[in-house]
């Protein structure tokens, strides 16, 4: 992934905020009572764990909004996949504002890293079949765009970003419309030529009317591997076919044999781990 | 927990940054497509698990942004643990503004009560012992407060909130003052009457010096039980003990039971598991 | 178009950054030094010339902002054709208020609801052809989602909201990328499976090539009629066909005989006149 | 105009309002689809029709929020007059950055141009008159003192920017104090000595009484071009004449050489054209 | 003074700045600690010194910010002048609520009525004279609109809100014109019609060659009585004339008397002392 | 002080808001129509009477946000000591700009520098005692960080920032609970271990139980020097003991004889007069 300017747009007002919050209304008194003003300090930020990281511009995006003449020396690129110990970017500048930033940084790039390594594990674990892994909208309030970016680290794909870019029909819906046809009728009648109509099935049962209305993405819902076989064959291709529901690094691997095109995983987002990373001062 | 006016002006900017996010520029094109203007939906959201509850509120507030003639019936407190299936607040009103609502509600409410969750558990094995439980500055970037909410939901007690509201001295900044005990000195002359100073040591060839310049905390980093209880022995009640490092639900126990008064645990905030927690619509 | 949330969420912050605009630091000067606090007023706003109407609702939503007891009666929805003289508000309440609310309610209400006559003059214009009208990102800025809304108000649909919800690949990414084809591959490749892929072409050379990677939407970009009636054979249903460029309603209705399924028009947000709205006071 | 620092404070919030909603979540799809990282490229704006230019500074401002590093010069100053195929600025730098600020550049350029073009053909109108042209409060929201600035590129002068910076009194008004005479009066005694007043009147029998208060500026609200020369000679150079209503290019001329003293026009900011501009690539 | 929605307007954003950084991350500690939750409380704001008041609704807008059903009753208007111990406002409601809002009320509204009282000291100082007393510029950063309110309420009127709303030339604007007279004549021919024109004098030297030009106002900046008097004998009506510097509660009157139309003074608002209010609690 | 991120941080914000109400909607129309585009201006910030400065980095903070290319050069250090006519700031650039610039910049930094000017005459006067000189939390609205980092820089000592960074338990809360010493006990049990807890008292005869209970610190509401010596005596060390109230430049040094460790004084923030502060033009 190349940190450009899209993700740059995207971290810097959430590191803006969580400095707010951690610098209070009277800054780093720690910093401010033990440290002497000017004091200089080279540091590295390092992997404590194995992992993929995501989010390494934090570390010079944080630094520029406390201290604008430090030094950072980027050392790996997102999505790169690291060893324990790997040193990931440099630092020095004054002490104060690189203490200061720590656990802003830290906070933020192993929340990033944590979804990465995450998702990496579910690449791997299909890798050879034809189904490709993605995300939900099960992410943290106000982290989605960077959260979404830290899956497309893990070599994932994103799924809608918002209830506006993509339509996708649940069960309330189709209660509303009073059948699961009329339903997909309904929507492809509203979204315009740009907008990509999905529908989620309970069961065989709800397939063939679903597909008979030319949805571009079928998901299946908590549906059994025979199931899914039997709604990949019976699809057969008219639409795009998406597994959901029970999906953990022991399944994964199972449902994507039986041919689905995509897996959505909530996990990757709600139940990442935080990559474990540390900051080291260098001697003087 | 009451779940005060101060919690409702916590919860309200976060809500607003996710349904931004959400709704994006067109608003939730499913609920346009296939679900008719002024139709009406009663639903409940109920806990999938059993679980400590935190954020409950965030059903009333975000449904308030979108739909301010809905209703909406808490039935259960911050803080009360329940068991799966348990209802926890029930909504009625404009069916395209609660199911526009659900998964900015669902997000929040279940990433606080997962936290509120592990917590307890932390609590309830070190019943019996002095220790208390506290969380870290370790949070999600934009909802620090938000999390150490739930934290005190789960039974616990926070650790200071940011850099500005409390001095804890690590290793850099003893390294910058030259020793321990000049850190300390120079934080109890800088820090007003009413901040507290904490001063981390890394083993207990430090205790003395430390101790001998009257910090308010003492922070015991990666001690052994042995070394642990060493240290309350010789700290003697001149300050506060506070164990920090390898904790997790296996160890705590044993880390209490060394006599210290405080242990940090790092995992509240940046490991705990969202709850399950879902909406379920009631028939019409 | 029902005025539902969604309209209310966009509306908001346009007509609080118009007040602080207006109102500036000192307030309504005129209204101070001449209306007695207190004084009530009835009046009606009023559609001066024929239309079609978006943006009722800012009528409530910008006194709402400046008294919160004035009372407003909507006579219309958004959609409605109405004829010169037509009433579309009652409001009455604090005169200062709402002599304060006029200017920003007309600026706005003017601008949307000549957005949908404009577009309602399109879509009347091809009537009974396939062709969808449509608009692009030629938006005013800050006021794009708006803008779109009124062109749905004026029964046309919308084209992407933005850089982020749909891939448009143009020359210049053609050139970047070497050829047509390989654009539309690379396009493929990268984007998620609930994005669509429009490609646009100069001419007919390209077609072929083009259609051959399975976008889904092929955009003629200044093309004679003839040329046009020639693409839409050769596609032949395997991708939608929009028309772009020239079009004006001299023009469109003999675009949309060629058998194209869109037709965009970026006049229908840069150009639109606004529609003469007017706010009348009612005898005391 | 010299774009001073006037200018740059004004356009930048209103591109990064208008860049947030281009950009969304997901950032611009094509280019990071299509377009290889680290790729260069260089263009210039030219204008496609003639007009006079204004914001022409947009430009760097733009690009700047994107990619600091890419080098903007700008070529014509705002206020000039340019002939089709003008070359106004030319970029060079990343190209993804500069395919992403492009339509939110030549959204603003072009609408704030065709401003100042519109207003310049009024100016030339009437040159040789005494009359001075003016808009109006008829702007769009958010946007009002960017189109200001665009009239005066344009050649004309600014009526009041808001309800707080002038006093003027229309029928309302007049209703609520119970006499023309009687508002102006109010006006008076509560105007500060740096403020303003103007009073509006609907016809002759007005005048007398309204001028006899000592006005600064008397607007004569749709008048023949009769009572347009008759209220000139009565005033007799005791306040400020301004001319309002039904006016139009047709019309201008002949209002001018009533000898009124300013002529304001609402179709300077809510009936402009957008003058045509486009972003040319340069050859590799 | 009414409060109507122009102050409201105004106070709301500061009150909700205050209470951002009187609450903080974790609210209000001592409340949450010792006054149980539900607990109601009634009280009255109290003036403790005789003085004018201004800002009276703070206290209604800072506790619906916290506790929408709390009821408030303002018992005096803004302007009224108070005796030591007059009752401001009853309130009554959520206990934590209403202490926790308390300082952020008293802040707010003793800092307007320290200006309000100040201001009517000065104005009752030259009753019975044709001078006028106005403010300046010299406000509190962020607060200016609110202070300038807080001058209407002590009975003066006020000098320009910004450097936007009216014209004042000075000593350096007159350096870079090269004459007196040539800044006004620059001045006249850039101002629109809504816009007055000032200009600041050191001396009687340059008198006649500023009023010359037709300013709207002249300002004599530390001028002698004498030459006070000379001025406005020479000017005799050709322009408002305004006195500046030097002017306190002792000079005051004697510098009225010279005949001047308007007397700015700065310390209106750089040096108003706040007025003591405070909040009793009533017997439960 | 020195002047690190920490301040700037916190004046950025506050000078953009001073801007936005000095500049409004049509920037500084004096320098638009007096001082030709590109005229170059050099000048100094100087003292015009003694005092300790505060916030000098304002000049540089203030003109970087109007013009970029300025120079600044700053000739003193916060907390520094200065005679009248003592240069503080050299500044060199754009005359609109720094002219534009003046009067925001000489607002905030002769009101901070009037904070600390006063500070320092109440440190000094307790000279050689043990009292400490300390705040309270009567601020300006919006100011309180800066103006509590102008105490600092006169000599003195913060006391808490906002009601969330320490308990301090006043007459209102001890009536909530029952008892001063309910109200302690609650406190501390409610208390995090980084949290401490004062409470104030109103005689003698609540000392003893309130010392009993083990507050960090207590405060002396309006005793009588005879009371507050017999108070220090009972305490005897187990709390600090901080004097409040009737506290004046004549009585400060008696108070701190009577062995107080803190005394608190609302007029360092409240009642402090503007340090007088000019620019003066350097000949070209």
């Amino acid at each position: 992934m190349s940190p450009d300017f899209t993700a740059a747009r995207l971290i810097t007002p959430v590191i803006q905020a969580a400095l707010a919050e951690d610098l209070g209304r009277a800054g780093d008194l720690t910093a401010q009572a033990c440290v002497p003003a000017g004091t200089r300090l080279s540091a590295v930020f390092a992997a404590r764990s194995a992992g993929v990281i995501s989010g390494v511009e934090t570390v010079a995006l944080t630094l520029a909004e406390l201290s604008p003449t430090a030094q950072v020396e980027t050392l790996v690129a997102d999505g790169a996949i690291v060893a324990p110990g790997a040193a990931l970017a440099r630092v020095s500048g004054d002490a104060r504002a690189i203490l200061a930033a720590e656990r802003t940084t830290l906070n933020l790039m192993s929340r990033l890293s944590g979804i990465a390594t995450l998702t990496r594990a579910y690449v791997d674990a299909v890798a050879g079949t034809r189904a490709r892994i993605t995300d939900t909208r099960k992410t943290t309030p106000g982290l989605r765009a960077l959260e979404k970016y830290a899956v497309r680290c893990g070599g994932a794909v994103n799924h809608r970003f918002g209830l506006d870019d993509a339509i996708l029909i649940k069960d309330n819906h189709i209660a509303a419309c009073g059948s699961v046809g009329g339903a997909v009728r309904a929507a492809r009648a509203f979204a315009g030529h740009l907008v990509k109509v999905e529908v989620e099935i309970d069961g065989l049962a709800q397939l063939d009317e679903a597909v008979a209305e030319g949805p571009d993405v079928i998901m299946l819902d908590n549906f059994s591997l025979a199931d899914m076989r039997e709604a990949v064959a019976r699809v057969a291709g008219r639409a795009v076919v998406e597994a959901s529901g029970g999906v953990n690094l022991d399944t994964v691997r199972a449902i994507a044999e039986t041919g689905v095109d995509v897996i959505s995983v909530g996990a990757l987002t709600h139940s990442a781990k935080a990559l474990d990373i540390g900051l080291d001062a260098l001697p003087g």
